[in-house]
């Protein structure tokens, strides 16, 4: 991934995803949120190559989406735990979830989302919290924000223009 | 990313990545989103290489994520729509939006996502469509499904143990 080409766009997407924009980045912080915080358990549980680990770590803490925490001195020894801001990225983990289940489960479910004062299973949708609405295609558009520059503009208008004749 | 390890994996949030856990993928399906369809306006959208390019839509199309459609038959010209299968990957984009801005915009907003009726931003959540309520570490949580297998049922227990630990 061309890192210069990310950090010239504007786009929230692109920015989130110049942080965990590889599939081993969001799994890790996947582990995370199943609490796994040892070097050696994250191994295990993603049967990845400790170097590459090891590189993803780095990335992640230097991210300021994991905090590295001595746990032991003699021999010194870290655990990787969520910060606020890896912590916050769990709705973007529960939608790949919701999408995983929805299309590429065809034998059944092995991981639900479950309410556990109904023991039901969640049916996610995303809303307005200030109407309630769900976010629908009919309702909710993307605009430009207040610090958007010409391009970002542009592929708002394109994209806008390109709806409104879907429409039609 | 190692495939053998993925495809072993019964987690959906794995299954996900494994068809667009790369950035490109991602970015590709949020310009398919704009309205982009066409390979020159891909490339010159993302400042992406043609060979990258070509062999993340030809993943894609096998993905099911995205149609490959005959625009012009003299010469041969194609197109690149999303599927409904692709469509459905809209909250992830939304969630990885909102993070970003929430996290990674300290200059201020570029992208919003805006409700059209009141003209308002978005504040955007997860629900359970069923009872309305916003999803919570509180009140909900991960369950092995029915085709869970060890590993996946362990993964579960171990995240749960440690979740009930926290709260004390």
């Amino acid at each position: 991934m061309n890192r210069k080409s990310l950090e010239s766009m504007q786009c929230p997407v692109a920015r989130s995803l110049e942080r965990v924009g590889d599939g081993w980045s969001m799994l890790i912080l996947r582990d995370a949120f199943y609490g796994i915080r040892r070097f050696d358990d994250f191994v295990q549980s993603l049967g990845i190559a400790p170097n590459i680990l090891s590189h993803r770590l780095t990335k992640l803490v230097a991210a300021g989406l994991l905090e590295r925490r001595a746990y032991s001195t003699r021999p010194a020894r870290y655990e990787y735990v969520l910060t606020d801001q890896g912590r916050d990225f769990c709705p973007v983990l529960l939608a790949l979830m919701a999408w995983g289940n929805r299309h590429f489960a065809p034998e059944g479910l092995s991981i639900v989302l479950t309410d556990t004062l109904t023991g039901e299973p969640v049916e996610l949708a995303q809303v307005d919290l200030r109407t309630g609405e769900p976010i629908s295609r009919g309702r909710h558009t993307i605009t430009a924000g207040a610090v958007a520059n010409e391009r970002t503009r542009a592929n708002v208008e394109f994209r806008n223009a390109h709806l409104a004749a879907d429409r039609h």
